[in-house]
């Protein structure tokens, strides 16, 4: 508020009154904008934690019955560790400035210096949101066939480390790929736009649950002996409608709340700031999501004859995850474009899995791996000069190669790709390897296939409410 | 804020600085709204949005199980599609000014012209998630027999151009019969006060159900051969509360939300402002939820000497419906009085529909077409003179009958149902009478049946859950 | 704003124009802030309110399928009387000024003069949802055995009146024993620090639900005739988890929402202000569930040797109930060792309540008043010198003993405990009692067991869903 006090001291007059009147004046225009900006940042993250029961939700849907306790078990956990974790460590890790050579940072373990004048409680608790949805994704990945103790590790590990990192490079302002430097030393002068996550902690969940999956390999029964694929069919299609709704109201935390702030002209008194930014961006978000879900329902019905509302839903969370990188710098028109392919690469991406044998409960790899991925790149390709000046203004601007801005961006996202994808595996590729190698990792074939098989004698436990077998499931 | 600033430089002093500094004060002060209203707007347009996870689960609950799975596609198709077709048109035709004579609007066809001085990104999204809403009650009352394809070619139509077109006219500030004109010409000097869209959301959905439940007739089973009523009991009472409670907690984005923004004064520097109003529009309705709640409660234990928490969710809805009108305008006490009547309506409406063998799955006509005209009603009879002084300030006011008000609101409020019953019968009953025609609205007895014979002898499937039958349901 | 003015009236010079000036613009501050206070609120009442839908679905998923429907009807049921009660009464009683010798208010029934200095609408819609609250823990300990009539009487009579009482006795300004007076006169000079109501809303709730459970006794066979505890399996481990999520969500209304506001500085012009305690209220709110919730799963499990996601819900809201007293003076570390031993007591009393044979269905009483006891004793040995002061601003501070302050703020602690107690069994004991002596609580033992029995033979009526059974049932 440096600027404001001298700007108003200057008309108000040149003596010394006149800048203390200044001064009081945009002092409490300061107050204002923290108490409107932090109303605006804590129901986004309210909102962005609020996403959570909507994985568990999704989860508990999209496997069967007697697999719904465990999963969901491992949802709750996923919310619980993260919030130990990153409180003790993930924060610090992310945003303790000053950065190790942008890689990583180590001060404020236990949000020892917050408030600062960079971050309030309220960054910790929307950054913690992120953490957890980056477990959330992993372990529906897993679902089914993997061991308790190997969630609690690896999630552990993920929330307090292997994000935090990710999200240090990409979103700190001192980190090594940021947008946000000012200095235009690294990455092709660019730096990365990944504005809400698609790389970020799309990928990061999306490729540690294809680790995971991959490690332990499909389920019992998901490709038959002579390798055909066989559907284990989702238990509960109107628990997958609540799951992806409650992620849909959800993402209003998770795209428009990356700004941070919601006050913020972009000319003064007039009606154009960052509010129109935050709303433009609930706009793409929306406008990528029914695009995808829309063309994964008809594709589906190409493909198949038959309409779906599980292919809408995940045509809906690909469209979404998708977006996730651009959507407070693109076009709504352009967000049409990104849910459009994004559906394609979502239907391609499971055709792929199919035919290579990788078992997803969830689609989770394909879905936020996959589309993640092509979120990156269509950033690259149609971001706006106009809107990466406001939303970015502290650097050179680079924008979208199909906008006119060149190919500096689009090489520094394919390095992001890379990069995302090197560090997840080295880290929890090798995790998951030495879990499996000491036998960590995977349930017995025997518990597998013991719950399957009361599931197929489980007639009276189901009828019989007081004993229904779904509460006797969990894990052991 | 032009206002702001000729106030202020005279206060500040006579010259040219003087006059600089208010400008430099008031434009900030601009700001500090912007960001306020648009972090209320869009939050608000959040929980509307909401609202149509509340349909999905109550329309999932409310139908028969073999038929949850069809309905929650419609209503997640309703949003998708809404996003599309109100992106693309449904905007411009509600709000793109000028207007062609107070009927219809014709610019800002995608957006172009957003934000402007007068609708930001975030105005777009709340009125998107009204034409939503608008669909999602239409598709309850055709639910378990129509056809994909009508719900598709009906809910492009509907929310693409028919409720724009009914929300220009009530709504927009140059619609023909908005109490928001500041000219005096038309409908008794009145205009209409439907601040939420009891008339305008609900009754444009509930009517256009009510077509096409009519047109395609009820459903098979519904009324025995000697034309006796069969209740097709709903399947679910826990999803039915589920969805009733998110809709509940939607409608504060849908009634309160509606003043688009929560800054401003009614005098200044002290504690009465909107922000009371936007307070009080919440409180209105949520007595007129539970009036209406508790009395349709007690109201069917009097008829039926059963206590059934389905007739206490329809009855809040009921209340919701009626008080969406005048929410704005009443009197706490007021509202419950509304709440009152709009259950007796609700009852009476569904005693009506069973006598002349009206089948609407989910009360849907009754419900948000009965109390939805009810609350048309209501309005000109409680509406305030003080509130609506505050809440329309650029008009003459005319205020409710009972409350001194003469009259012509009265008047024009009941213009206002019968125009609203006559566009919608006119487009969409049009419509519907032609997809009947050409065999698009209805599916064929032998698909209806068929599925009932699949429940019907479904136990296996259904206890095996890998095989669940409710998986295998969807349109055809 | 009679600061304000003052204050840059010196500033911007002597003259008359000058304080006119000063006015104007201090006037704009006043009604900024009212905006964004009124937003921040009530969106934290919206939050508080869906509070409810997570106790009807994790009582719904809680109890055996044929009281589902039962259970479900007296949450809704609570919500509705206390819309109407505490409208009429309860408001009025807690904070209609000035009180009567510190016990009760006896001003501003029906909202009379609402809007005022002090509250308004949304003040009102941000108590209601308490008092939902406290009467939703009250049913859950009641479930499956209480008869209809009963719950409507001891609604009303908990919401209009007990609740409203307690909540003036502590978080009235002129309360006896609330932390908020300003004089020094009561309580050991120090009054009593319960910021979001550990004691004033769950032990309420928690105790209350005790004598009506002690009273009408345990479910038929939850004890068999050796006396030896048999689990009555709840019925849906999936509404469980969506009701524990629902409500994690809500709480952060419920906590961080009891500021009321939250714009105001604690060093005017820089980042530190009330904001931030509003988000570190978030932040150990967060954190005392998390522990709590880690807590109980792996205390359970040294117990059971099973991992059961029920443990896990049913400490994350143990947690969440203690941190409640303590959420805003508290520093984030204190919040985890909170949540460490509220895992202690919830499984203590747990214990405790099988040794009795005290049966409460949702261990409610246990948990919102175990619990909600032991963070009010917290709160009087961790409380921060730093936070106490800007939080309770008014007073002589008194904190921690185990930070320095002494003993004196325990001391009112234990006393707010003693009084809790027996004002809700003095008032709601009573009832019960009568109730229980006219034969009004507890449904027959035929009704009892013909659910039962139905539910046990119920196998057709539950794989037919057009018959499903549990949409039979409810009270009769």
């Amino acid at each position: 508020m440096g600027t404001c006090s001298a700007d108003l001291a200057a008309l108000l007059g040149p003596n010394a009154t006149a800048i203390a009147a200044a001064d009081y004046i945009c002092n409490k225009f300061s107050d204002a904008s923290f108490a409107v900006d932090n109303t605006y940042l804590l129901f986004s993250a309210y909102l962005n934690f609020f996403m959570q029961l909507g994985f568990a939700m999704l989860c508990a849907g999209s496997v069967r019955s007697k697999n719904a306790i465990s999963v969901m078990l491992t949802n709750v956990l996923d919310a619980a560790i993260a919030g130990l974790f990153y409180y003790l460590f993930g924060f610090a890790f992310a945003f303790g400035s000053p950065s190790n050579g942008g890689f990583i940072c180590r001060h404020n373990f236990g949000l020892e210096s917050i408030p600062s004048s960079s971050f309030d409680y309220s960054n910790f608790l929307y950054h913690w949101a992120f953490a957890v949805s980056a477990a959330g994704i992993a372990s529906g990945s897993m679902a089914e066939r993997t061991q308790f103790v190997a969630y609690l590790i690896y999630s552990s590990f993920l929330t307090g480390f292997v994000y935090p990192v990710v999200s240090h490079w990409f979103w700190a302002t001192d980190g090594w790929a940021t947008a946000f430097r000012v200095d235009n030393g690294f990455l092709f002068g660019s730096g990365v736009i990944d504005f809400a996550g698609s790389g970020v902690v799309h990928m990061v969940g999306g490729v540690a649950g294809l680790w995971g999956a991959l490690i332990e390999g499909p389920r019992i029964g998901r490709f038959d002996s002579s390798g055909r694929s066989v559907a284990l069919r989702d238990h509960n299609a109107t628990l997958v409608v609540l799951g992806t709704f409650i992620l849909w109201f959800g993402w209003y935390g998770f795209n428009p709340g990356s700004f941070n702030k919601i006050s913020g002209f972009y000319t003064s008194g007039n009606h154009y700031g960052q509010w129109s930014a935050v709303g433009r961006t609930a706009v793409t978000t929306t406008l990528a999501g029914c695009t995808s879900a829309l063309a994964t329902l008809f594709g589906k019905w190409i493909l198949t004859s038959h309409w779906d509302v599980t292919d809408f839903c995940s045509g809906l969370l690909g469209g979404f995850a998708a977006i996730t990188a651009g959507c407070s710098v693109v076009e709504p028109w352009a967000a049409i474009i990104c849910g459009f392919v994004a559906a394609l690469v979502l239907i391609s991406c499971n055709k792929l899995a199919e035919k290579v044998k990788y078992d997803d409960p969830l689609g989770a790899a394909q879905l936020h791996g996959g589309c993640g991925a092509w979120g990156v790149i269509f950033t690259a390709l149609f971001a706006s000069e106009k809107y990466v000046r406001e939303v970015y203004p502290s650097r050179p601007v680079r924008y979208g190669l199909f906008m006119g801005g060149g190919g500096r961006l689009l090489a520094a996202h394919i390095i992001q790709i890379l990069v995302i994808v090197g560090w997840v595996s080295a880290t929890m590729g090798t995790l998951f390897y030495f879990l499996h190698k000491f036998g960590h990792l995977r349930v017995s074939a025997d518990d597998e296939m013991a719950d399957m098989d009361l599931t197929r004698q489980g007639r009276l436990a189901y009828v019989d409410h007081d004993e229904d077998e779904s509460q006797k499931q969990g894990f052991k």
